[in-house]
Protein backbone atom coordinates (compact mmCIF):
# COMPACT_ATOMS: atom_id res chain seq x y z
CA UNK A 1 0.00 0.00 0.00
CA UNK A 2 1.10 3.41 -1.03
CA UNK A 3 1.70 6.18 1.57
CA UNK A 4 -1.13 8.23 -0.20
CA UNK A 5 -3.55 5.15 0.23
CA UNK A 6 -2.61 4.42 3.41
CA UNK A 7 -3.23 8.13 4.65
CA UNK A 8 -6.74 7.65 2.78
CA UNK A 9 -7.78 4.47 4.45
CA UNK A 10 -6.64 6.14 7.71
CA UNK A 11 -8.83 9.24 6.83
CA UNK A 12 -11.58 7.18 6.22
CA UNK A 13 -11.70 5.36 9.71
CA UNK A 14 -12.64 8.77 10.82
CA UNK A 15 -16.81 9.22 11.89
CA UNK A 16 -18.38 11.00 9.48
CA UNK A 17 -15.47 10.64 6.95
CA UNK A 18 -16.06 8.20 4.19
CA UNK A 19 -14.04 6.78 1.46
CA UNK A 20 -14.40 10.44 -1.36
CA UNK A 21 -14.19 12.76 1.64
CA UNK A 22 -11.00 10.76 2.98
CA UNK A 23 -8.98 11.24 -0.44
CA UNK A 24 -10.25 15.13 -1.01
CA UNK A 25 -8.81 15.24 2.79
CA UNK A 26 -5.74 13.80 1.44
CA UNK A 27 -4.88 15.81 -1.69
CA UNK A 28 -5.83 19.08 0.68
CA UNK A 29 -3.34 17.66 2.97
CA UNK A 30 -0.46 17.10 -0.03
CA UNK A 31 -1.10 20.25 -0.88
CA UNK A 32 -1.34 22.93 2.06
CA UNK A 33 1.26 24.27 4.00
CA UNK A 34 3.76 21.57 5.39
CA UNK A 35 4.29 23.29 8.49
CA UNK A 36 0.69 22.71 8.90
CA UNK A 37 0.86 18.89 8.47
CA UNK A 38 3.33 18.54 10.94
CA UNK A 39 1.18 20.18 13.56
CA UNK A 40 -1.78 18.44 13.03
CA UNK A 41 0.30 15.46 12.64
CA UNK A 42 1.72 15.47 16.13
CA UNK A 43 -1.69 16.85 18.04
CA UNK A 44 -3.09 13.80 16.36
CA UNK A 45 -0.16 11.35 17.53
CA UNK A 46 0.44 12.82 20.86
CA UNK A 47 -3.51 13.96 22.15
CA UNK A 48 -4.01 10.75 24.05
CA UNK A 49 -0.76 11.93 26.15
CA UNK A 50 -1.98 15.37 26.94
CA UNK A 51 -5.56 14.95 27.61
CA UNK A 52 -6.65 12.04 30.33
CA UNK A 53 -9.88 12.18 32.35
CA UNK A 54 -10.04 14.64 35.45
CA UNK A 55 -9.56 12.12 38.48
CA UNK A 56 -12.85 14.11 40.08
CA UNK A 57 -15.42 14.81 37.57
CA UNK A 58 -14.77 12.60 34.79
CA UNK A 59 -14.35 15.60 31.86
CA UNK A 60 -10.70 15.91 29.61
CA UNK A 61 -8.59 18.02 31.20
CA UNK A 62 -4.36 18.74 30.76
CA UNK A 63 -4.09 19.33 34.63
CA UNK A 64 -5.33 17.15 37.44
CA UNK A 65 -7.87 17.91 39.32
CA UNK A 66 -9.37 19.89 35.88
CA UNK A 67 -9.41 23.86 36.05
CA UNK A 68 -13.29 23.24 36.52
CA UNK A 69 -12.56 21.27 39.78
CA UNK A 70 -9.98 23.53 41.14
CA UNK A 71 -11.77 27.08 40.43
CA UNK A 72 -12.56 28.01 43.87
CA UNK A 73 -15.36 30.56 42.35
CA UNK A 74 -17.68 28.03 41.23
CA UNK A 75 -20.42 27.47 43.22
CA UNK A 76 -19.82 23.89 44.95
CA UNK A 77 -23.63 23.50 45.64
CA UNK A 78 -24.75 22.38 42.14
CA UNK A 79 -23.69 19.65 40.54
CA UNK A 80 -24.60 19.28 36.71
CA UNK A 81 -24.09 15.23 35.57
CA UNK A 82 -23.85 14.84 31.96
CA UNK A 83 -23.02 11.71 30.08
CA UNK A 84 -19.71 13.13 28.21
CA UNK A 85 -17.00 14.74 28.78
CA UNK A 86 -17.81 16.44 25.54
CA UNK A 87 -20.84 17.42 27.38
CA UNK A 88 -19.01 19.90 29.82
CA UNK A 89 -17.56 22.33 27.35
CA UNK A 90 -21.24 22.46 25.53
CA UNK A 91 -22.16 23.57 28.28
CA UNK A 92 -19.32 25.54 29.58
CA UNK A 93 -19.68 27.64 26.24
CA UNK A 94 -23.47 28.34 26.82
CA UNK A 95 -22.42 30.45 30.05
CA UNK A 96 -25.48 29.61 31.46
CA UNK A 97 -23.79 27.56 34.75
CA UNK A 98 -20.93 28.00 37.26
CA UNK A 99 -21.20 24.83 39.75
CA UNK A 100 -19.39 21.73 39.69
CA UNK A 101 -19.79 18.65 36.93
CA UNK A 102 -19.88 14.95 37.09
CA UNK A 103 -19.22 12.98 33.17
CA UNK A 104 -20.65 9.23 33.74
CA UNK A 105 -19.50 8.15 30.71
CA UNK A 106 -21.98 7.69 28.85
CA UNK A 107 -25.71 6.87 29.74
CA UNK A 108 -27.56 3.19 30.67
CA UNK A 109 -28.04 0.92 27.27
CA UNK A 110 -28.97 -2.18 27.37
CA UNK A 111 -28.95 -2.82 23.60
CA UNK A 112 -24.93 -1.63 23.92
CA UNK A 113 -24.50 -3.55 26.89
CA UNK A 114 -23.98 -0.63 28.98
CA UNK A 115 -25.63 -1.49 32.64
CA UNK A 116 -24.91 1.05 35.58
CA UNK A 117 -21.92 -1.10 36.60
CA UNK A 118 -20.29 1.17 33.79
CA UNK A 119 -20.51 4.07 34.57
CA UNK A 120 -19.37 6.40 37.14
CA UNK A 121 -22.75 5.80 39.60
CA UNK A 122 -20.13 5.15 42.97
CA UNK A 123 -17.91 8.21 42.39
CA UNK A 124 -21.35 10.26 41.75
CA UNK A 125 -22.78 9.26 45.23
CA UNK A 126 -19.55 9.62 46.91
CA UNK A 127 -18.84 13.08 45.74
CA UNK A 128 -22.43 13.78 46.38
CA UNK A 129 -22.52 12.57 50.03
CA UNK A 130 -19.09 14.22 50.68
CA UNK A 131 -19.83 17.37 49.14
CA UNK A 132 -21.84 20.53 50.36
CA UNK A 133 -24.28 20.00 47.42
CA UNK A 134 -27.87 21.64 47.03
CA UNK A 135 -28.85 21.18 43.52
CA UNK A 136 -28.21 18.45 41.36
CA UNK A 137 -29.30 18.74 37.68
CA UNK A 138 -29.37 15.72 35.36
CA UNK A 139 -28.11 17.21 32.14
CA UNK A 140 -28.21 13.87 29.97
CA UNK A 141 -29.12 13.90 26.67
CA UNK A 142 -32.95 13.93 26.15
CA UNK A 143 -32.88 10.51 24.12
CA UNK A 144 -34.53 7.42 25.74
CA UNK A 145 -31.03 5.87 27.18
CA UNK A 146 -30.53 10.05 28.39
CA UNK A 147 -33.87 9.14 30.10
CA UNK A 148 -33.70 5.77 31.47
CA UNK A 149 -30.36 7.21 32.95
CA UNK A 150 -31.62 10.35 34.73
CA UNK A 151 -34.95 7.86 35.59
CA UNK A 152 -32.07 5.78 37.15
CA UNK A 153 -30.04 9.00 39.15
CA UNK A 154 -33.41 9.97 40.44
CA UNK A 155 -33.98 6.43 41.93
CA UNK A 156 -30.56 6.67 43.72
CA UNK A 157 -30.82 9.65 44.93
CA UNK A 158 -34.56 9.19 46.23
CA UNK A 159 -34.19 9.21 50.28
CA UNK A 160 -31.58 12.40 49.98
CA UNK A 161 -34.53 14.52 50.82
CA UNK A 162 -32.49 17.63 51.40
CA UNK A 163 -31.53 17.87 47.57
CA UNK A 164 -33.68 19.08 44.98
CA UNK A 165 -32.95 17.47 41.75
CA UNK A 166 -33.90 18.96 38.47
CA UNK A 167 -33.45 18.13 35.14
CA UNK A 168 -32.71 20.35 31.76
CA UNK A 169 -35.87 22.08 30.43
CA UNK A 170 -37.38 21.05 26.97
CA UNK A 171 -36.03 23.32 24.40
CA UNK A 172 -33.59 20.56 23.29
CA UNK A 173 -35.15 18.58 20.45
CA UNK A 174 -36.04 15.36 21.18
CA UNK A 175 -33.81 12.61 19.63
CA UNK A 176 -30.80 14.68 19.60
CA UNK A 177 -26.94 15.68 21.38
CA UNK A 178 -26.28 17.74 23.51
CA UNK A 179 -23.15 18.37 21.76
CA UNK A 180 -25.05 20.02 18.30
CA UNK A 181 -27.46 22.26 20.45
CA UNK A 182 -27.05 26.04 20.13
CA UNK A 183 -26.06 28.19 22.82
CA UNK A 184 -28.88 30.08 23.24
CA UNK A 185 -31.44 26.50 23.53
CA UNK A 186 -28.77 25.55 26.04
CA UNK A 187 -28.99 28.28 28.09
CA UNK A 188 -32.48 28.54 27.87
CA UNK A 189 -32.94 24.85 29.49
CA UNK A 190 -30.18 25.66 32.18
CA UNK A 191 -32.24 28.71 33.07
CA UNK A 192 -35.39 26.49 32.56
CA UNK A 193 -34.90 23.32 34.23
CA UNK A 194 -37.80 21.72 36.23
CA UNK A 195 -37.83 19.77 39.18
CA UNK A 196 -37.46 15.94 38.15
CA UNK B 1 -4.29 26.99 24.29
CA UNK B 2 -4.62 23.89 25.50
CA UNK B 3 -3.60 20.56 23.33
CA UNK B 4 -7.35 19.54 23.37
CA UNK B 5 -8.47 23.42 21.50
CA UNK B 6 -5.10 23.34 19.60
CA UNK B 7 -6.35 19.92 18.02
CA UNK B 8 -9.90 21.03 17.04
CA UNK B 9 -8.53 24.56 15.72
CA UNK B 10 -5.74 22.37 13.43
CA UNK B 11 -8.85 19.76 12.32
CA UNK B 12 -11.41 22.52 11.65
CA UNK B 13 -8.88 24.21 8.98
CA UNK B 14 -9.29 21.35 6.77
CA UNK B 15 -12.00 21.61 4.11
CA UNK B 16 -15.46 20.41 4.57
CA UNK B 17 -14.97 20.03 8.51
CA UNK B 18 -16.53 23.08 10.90
CA UNK B 19 -16.16 23.58 14.58
CA UNK B 20 -18.62 21.24 15.80
CA UNK B 21 -17.19 18.16 13.50
CA UNK B 22 -13.51 19.17 14.52
CA UNK B 23 -14.12 19.14 18.49
CA UNK B 24 -16.53 15.72 17.64
CA UNK B 25 -13.75 14.17 15.54
CA UNK B 26 -11.20 15.64 18.28
CA UNK B 27 -13.17 13.63 21.16
CA UNK B 28 -12.96 10.44 18.92
CA UNK B 29 -9.22 10.85 18.72
CA UNK B 30 -9.31 10.89 22.67
CA UNK B 31 -11.18 7.65 22.84
CA UNK B 32 -9.82 5.63 20.39
CA UNK B 33 -6.91 2.98 19.51
CA UNK B 34 -3.67 5.16 20.06
CA UNK B 35 -1.55 3.17 17.69
CA UNK B 36 -4.04 4.15 15.10
CA UNK B 37 -3.70 8.03 16.30
CA UNK B 38 0.16 7.89 15.89
CA UNK B 39 -0.24 6.06 12.35
CA UNK B 40 -2.63 8.90 11.69
CA UNK B 41 -0.53 11.35 12.70
CA UNK B 42 2.51 9.90 11.52
CA UNK B 43 0.88 9.81 7.86
CA UNK B 44 -0.63 13.43 7.83
CA UNK B 45 3.20 14.86 9.08
CA UNK B 46 4.96 12.98 6.58
CA UNK B 47 2.84 12.79 3.45
CA UNK B 48 4.25 15.51 1.43
CA UNK B 49 7.80 13.64 1.87
CA UNK B 50 6.37 11.07 0.44
CA UNK B 51 4.22 12.25 -2.24
CA UNK B 52 5.05 14.36 -5.25
CA UNK B 53 4.31 15.61 -8.52
CA UNK B 54 5.00 12.62 -11.49
CA UNK B 55 7.82 14.85 -13.67
CA UNK B 56 6.62 13.67 -17.07
CA UNK B 57 3.12 13.93 -15.87
CA UNK B 58 2.13 15.74 -12.90
CA UNK B 59 -0.10 13.50 -11.40
CA UNK B 60 0.90 12.67 -7.18
CA UNK B 61 3.86 9.36 -7.40
CA UNK B 62 5.97 8.29 -4.91
CA UNK B 63 8.36 6.72 -7.67
CA UNK B 64 9.78 9.03 -10.35
CA UNK B 65 8.46 8.32 -13.13
CA UNK B 66 5.01 7.63 -11.83
CA UNK B 67 3.87 3.84 -12.28
CA UNK B 68 1.22 5.01 -15.18
CA UNK B 69 4.05 6.59 -17.21
CA UNK B 70 6.29 4.12 -16.48
CA UNK B 71 3.97 1.17 -17.55
CA UNK B 72 5.55 -0.31 -21.03
CA UNK B 73 1.59 -1.96 -21.44
CA UNK B 74 -0.40 1.05 -21.65
CA UNK B 75 -1.43 2.63 -24.73
CA UNK B 76 0.93 5.02 -25.86
CA UNK B 77 -1.59 7.03 -28.40
CA UNK B 78 -3.79 8.35 -26.32
CA UNK B 79 -3.41 11.12 -24.02
CA UNK B 80 -5.55 12.34 -21.27
CA UNK B 81 -6.20 15.39 -20.10
CA UNK B 82 -6.96 16.38 -16.64
CA UNK B 83 -7.24 19.42 -14.25
CA UNK B 84 -5.96 17.68 -11.04
CA UNK B 85 -3.77 14.99 -9.53
CA UNK B 86 -6.81 13.23 -8.04
CA UNK B 87 -8.42 13.40 -11.90
CA UNK B 88 -6.23 10.80 -12.68
CA UNK B 89 -7.10 8.24 -9.78
CA UNK B 90 -10.70 8.87 -10.75
CA UNK B 91 -10.38 8.14 -13.81
CA UNK B 92 -8.42 5.23 -13.25
CA UNK B 93 -10.52 3.47 -11.12
CA UNK B 94 -13.51 3.65 -14.04
CA UNK B 95 -11.52 0.86 -15.75
CA UNK B 96 -11.95 2.15 -19.19
CA UNK B 97 -8.60 3.87 -20.09
CA UNK B 98 -5.54 2.68 -20.35
CA UNK B 99 -3.65 5.30 -22.04
CA UNK B 100 -1.68 7.90 -20.89
CA UNK B 101 -2.31 11.11 -18.62
CA UNK B 102 -1.41 15.15 -18.20
CA UNK B 103 -2.19 17.11 -15.51
CA UNK B 104 -2.96 20.64 -16.10
CA UNK B 105 -2.32 21.61 -12.49
CA UNK B 106 -6.04 23.32 -12.72
CA UNK B 107 -8.23 25.13 -15.13
CA UNK B 108 -7.87 28.33 -16.27
CA UNK B 109 -10.00 31.08 -14.49
CA UNK B 110 -8.97 34.65 -14.80
CA UNK B 111 -11.60 35.31 -11.72
CA UNK B 112 -9.04 33.40 -9.58
CA UNK B 113 -6.03 35.15 -11.67
CA UNK B 114 -5.39 31.53 -13.11
CA UNK B 115 -4.23 32.41 -16.46
CA UNK B 116 -2.71 29.75 -19.00
CA UNK B 117 0.97 30.68 -18.27
CA UNK B 118 0.07 28.97 -14.49
CA UNK B 119 -0.60 25.45 -16.04
CA UNK B 120 1.44 22.70 -17.70
CA UNK B 121 0.19 23.37 -21.43
CA UNK B 122 3.68 23.99 -22.45
CA UNK B 123 4.93 20.97 -21.11
CA UNK B 124 1.59 19.12 -22.62
CA UNK B 125 2.79 20.51 -26.40
CA UNK B 126 5.98 19.11 -25.49
CA UNK B 127 4.93 15.80 -25.02
CA UNK B 128 2.70 15.53 -27.68
CA UNK B 129 4.97 17.06 -29.79
CA UNK B 130 8.03 14.27 -29.16
CA UNK B 131 5.19 11.53 -28.45
CA UNK B 132 2.93 9.40 -30.82
CA UNK B 133 -0.20 10.46 -30.09
CA UNK B 134 -3.12 9.58 -32.35
CA UNK B 135 -5.95 11.02 -29.87
CA UNK B 136 -6.14 13.98 -27.04
CA UNK B 137 -8.92 13.39 -24.51
CA UNK B 138 -9.83 16.38 -22.73
CA UNK B 139 -11.50 15.17 -19.37
CA UNK B 140 -11.37 18.80 -17.83
CA UNK B 141 -14.50 19.67 -15.75
CA UNK B 142 -17.71 20.29 -16.97
CA UNK B 143 -17.62 23.48 -15.56
CA UNK B 144 -17.26 27.21 -17.10
CA UNK B 145 -13.38 27.26 -15.93
CA UNK B 146 -13.02 23.23 -17.69
CA UNK B 147 -15.00 24.64 -20.57
CA UNK B 148 -12.77 27.29 -20.90
CA UNK B 149 -10.00 25.51 -20.18
CA UNK B 150 -10.93 22.45 -23.20
CA UNK B 151 -11.48 25.34 -25.65
CA UNK B 152 -7.93 26.64 -25.02
CA UNK B 153 -6.33 23.10 -25.55
CA UNK B 154 -8.28 22.83 -29.21
CA UNK B 155 -6.93 26.54 -30.25
CA UNK B 156 -3.49 25.39 -29.03
CA UNK B 157 -3.67 21.61 -30.82
CA UNK B 158 -6.01 23.38 -33.91
CA UNK B 159 -2.60 22.99 -36.29
CA UNK B 160 -1.99 19.18 -35.16
CA UNK B 161 -4.50 18.01 -38.07
CA UNK B 162 -3.16 14.43 -37.79
CA UNK B 163 -4.47 14.73 -33.90
CA UNK B 164 -8.61 13.28 -33.07
CA UNK B 165 -9.63 15.81 -30.59
CA UNK B 166 -11.91 14.31 -28.37
CA UNK B 167 -14.08 15.43 -24.93
CA UNK B 168 -15.19 13.50 -22.70
CA UNK B 169 -19.26 13.05 -23.43
CA UNK B 170 -22.25 14.49 -21.13
CA UNK B 171 -23.10 12.14 -18.85
CA UNK B 172 -21.38 14.26 -16.38
CA UNK B 173 -23.83 16.77 -13.93
CA UNK B 174 -23.00 20.08 -15.37
CA UNK B 175 -21.58 22.47 -12.77
CA UNK B 176 -20.15 19.63 -10.89
CA UNK B 177 -16.73 17.96 -10.07
CA UNK B 178 -15.10 15.02 -12.32
CA UNK B 179 -14.29 13.63 -8.60
CA UNK B 180 -17.82 13.12 -7.24
CA UNK B 181 -18.96 11.61 -10.35
CA UNK B 182 -19.38 7.39 -10.08
CA UNK B 183 -17.16 5.13 -11.93
CA UNK B 184 -20.06 3.83 -14.32
CA UNK B 185 -21.42 7.78 -15.37
CA UNK B 186 -17.21 7.77 -16.08
CA UNK B 187 -16.58 5.34 -17.80
CA UNK B 188 -19.85 5.87 -20.01
CA UNK B 189 -18.51 9.53 -20.36
CA UNK B 190 -15.22 7.78 -21.82
CA UNK B 191 -16.58 5.46 -23.98
CA UNK B 192 -19.14 7.83 -25.20
CA UNK B 193 -16.54 11.17 -25.66
CA UNK B 194 -17.01 13.27 -28.66
CA UNK B 195 -14.84 14.76 -31.05
CA UNK B 196 -14.35 18.14 -30.28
Amino acid sequence: MTALENLVQNLARLPGIGPKSASRLAYHLIKTDSAYNKQLGLNIATIQEQVFPCSICGSFTEVDPCPICDDPSRDKTQLCIVEQPQDVITLQSSGAFDGLYHVLGGAISPLDGIGPENLSFSKMLKRIAEGHFKEIIIATNPTEEGDTTALYIRHLLKDKKELSITRLASGLPIGGDLEYADRITLARSLKGRILF
